[in-house]
């Protein structure tokens, strides 16, 4: 653990790329093709002291606005107190949501967004490392009252007051002891998407799905969307492969309107699908709760890229949803999350986070073993997604044992990379993207040995 | 008129900047001290052929994330044919909306969506010039069944049909030449909103508003929403200087909750204000709804910050706005807006585009003058706002008579700026900004004489 002094000296930005799209890992209805990639953030501190690493997720082209984003926040960060930041992370939250100029390229959403997201988040994997906790575990011992001053209420208060969520977190301290060493003993229950890509031929698909059963999960997700016979024979496939015991989602990212989603969804109904997973834009609640209504029971799943707590608000006071997907690098960080998980709290739904892409389970285990360990205080009918690709490049991976995420025990928010995965992957003159100029060659080594 | 021929060529972008702050032009409750600036875009052609600008509008800082957003476009440009653009501009929104890769930074919202704006704008203004038409007399004379294949209904059918939004088209035609010539004959109505900015003294207030019913206005708009008193006494002033047969809108910029937004608009009912614009969050659909019915029989306004048009939709859907306010910019430009413009005759509620900024009005009056002359037919209870500055940067600028926009002649979209103009606010190396820089005091001077 290391006393936090000094200030922020840096805010360095790395645009890292790899080139997934080779593979067709990732692949769905909106996606044919993504190149994960990161805008990364570090945040450097005197005399050399904890770092606090961040990052906004793409699929690959606008990274490098992602990074002229990070880069456009940078006067808000050097030069402040570590130790303050470390006391309020939300002082700096606040200050890069309120800048009245930047602001008008949003409000809250988009590319400034998760600019914001990458540099708060960063800011929290720093306090976590000088608090020497994992993320979860800082924000599992933290005072209610601290908490709640860790969200700006602006726009919730029809729906979530702070007296609200004060009442809430005090009530979700009473056991939290038991629970934690329940999570430590058995981890947090994930879901895998890895067999479902649409990329992937039907033996693979097919394959994955036994595997993915017998390494202890007990639910899957497919991508359907893009061809109705192929949905057809591919749950049918897959629902054969898993057996009726085992979950199975399926996930249409945003392919549909919403009649198109109501009558596709009926059609797949035979082979008894979980959730259906962005039906149609994460834009449109009232489209959502239209949705829900027309494929009742099958359930409504969204929330990957719904951009922020306003439009979470609405899908809760709408009953449009019921799960919600939450991002742990799409919306404000770990703040703007705080109120997500609490709404969704007030609410009743459970929250089964989107994860995947370049950290994402990396970093958002940590808000759910949080939820369960101090608010909601369950796991039932939650789960976190699991993709299995390049956990390889962090520091910290996760660890998935029994189809469950383990409690990460290092401090901070598993969210730093290896130094040689981002020399190699820095795009367009890392050491991979540079050879594979020179080779003329599209390589597909996504392993690096750091 | 140029026959289009060729091909696009290049893309230049430009950082353009003015030092609106200093004067607090433009202040409001959420943004004190703007300065207004444009990321510029010139489609330029071979053999030197007619040019296409477009532009996005920001308020400062940030604009060279907006430039950086224009720039990772640029491949999806470069080398299309300029007639194949020209005969249909919907086949580059298509696929700016439609990369798979840059969506994930959305999708269709904020930075990204609003530098698709910019460049979909730029080729209209091409289209336009080749056309060698004012751009709302080439959208008034086209073919309805063309202006149906300009529009992306994803999202929409639920609500609006490529059916409907033909009929709408069609009987829109009905006496367009009736209208074209009252409109070249009266103008367009305009209200006003300089003598409302939030940082005016009460006499620069009462003042200008006196100024703008002398000019012919019958509606001026004040800012309220940073404190209740002094909201109370400027409305107060501003009604007694305007008498009661004038319309007084009030604009909070977004600055209140839902319950917040209810009481302080009940709060300024005496001065009989005509509509409480932008009371919350653009994203909160629910919470305008809950507003509307709070503060009745005061209209609810918004849609400057509305992010596209599956929000303006739900706005619609929902009955949350009495007054839809689309803006040239904010969304991907003129494919985009003729879908918010259908949407609103399809559901009946007038459109009030905002304007001011840099350029706004001059590029939202062809979308009125459109809707007027070949959609709605009617200008009952519409009115376009305008703001008296940096007009004069633009070579062809919106010229106002008796409180109307003169309707314009030039072919394009009036979106073109100066040479002279551009080389002085280019930020931060136009001669402008190096003067201000070496001077070491701010100056004010905004006038160019180009």
């Amino acid at each position: 653990m290391s006393a936090p002094t000094g200030r922020i000296t840096a805010v360095d930005t790395y645009d890292i790329r790899f080139p997934t799209s080779r593979e067709l890992d990732g692949s769905d209805a909106m996606n044919p093709d993504p190149d994960y990639s990161a805008a990364y953030v570090v945040l450097r501190t005197e005399g050399g002291g904890p770092e606090g690493h961040g990052f906004t997720f793409t699929i690959g082209r606008g990274n490098d606005v992602q990074v002229a984003a990070v880069d456009a926040l940078r006067d808000h960060v050097v030069g402040r107190s570590v130790a303050g930041l470390c006391a309020d992370p939300g002082s700096l939250y606040r200050d890069l949501i309120g800048d009245s100029q930047l602001r008008w390229l949003g409000p809250e959403k988009g590319v400034m967004h998760m600019a914001i997201g990458a540099v708060v988040n960063a800011v929290w994997d720093l306090a976590a490392r000088c608090e020497g906790k994992p993320l979860w575990r800082l924000l599992a011992d933290a005072d209610p009252a601290w908490l709640v001053s860790q969200i700006d209420f602006r726009y919730l208060t029809d729906a979530l007051t702070p007296e609200e969520a004060l009442a809430l977190l005090s009530k979700g301290k009473q056991g939290a002891a038991g629970r934690t060493a329940e999570l430590l003993r058995r981890g947090y229950p994930a879901y895998t998407t890895s067999p479902g890509w649409l990329g992937y031929s039907d033996e693979k698909l097919t394959r994955l799905a036994r595997q993915a059963v017998a390494e202890g999960f007990t639910q899957i997700k497919l991508k359907v969307g893009a061809d109705l016979d192929d949905d057809i024979r591919r749950c049918r496939a897959a629902r054969a492969a898993v057996g009726p015991g085992i979950r199975m989602a399926v996930d249409a990212n945003q392919r549909w309107d919403v009649g198109e989603a109501v009558a596709w969804t009926k059609a797949l109904a035979e082979f008894d699908p979980y959730w259906i997973e962005e039906p149609t834009s994460p834009d449109d609640v009232l489209g959502h709760a239209a949705v829900r209504r027309g494929v009742h029971p099958v359930k409504v799943a969204t929330g990957e890229h719904v951009q922020n707590r306003v439009v979470f608000k609405q899908l809760l006071q709408a009953g449009a949803v019921d799960v919600l997907q939450l991002d742990a690098a799409r919306v404000a960080g770990v703040n703007e999350n705080l109120a997500i998980l609490l709404l969704a709290a007030k609410f009743g739904v459970p929250v089964c986070p989107h994860a995947g892409g370049v950290g994402l389970c990396e970093l958002v285990q940590h808000l759910s073993m949080f939820d369960y360990v101090a608010l909601t205080g369950t796991t039932e009918d939650r789960v976190i997604e699991y993709v299995d690709h390049l956990h390889q490049h962090f520091l910290d991976p996760v660890v998935i044992t029994d189809g469950h995420y383990r409690a990460p025990a290092s401090p901070g928010f598993s969210s730093a990379m290896h130094r040689a995965s981002i020399d190699a992957y820095t795009y367009p003159h890392g050491t991979f993207w540079a050879a594979d100029a020179a080779s003329g060659e599209p390589g597909t080594d996504t392993e690096v040995h750091a």
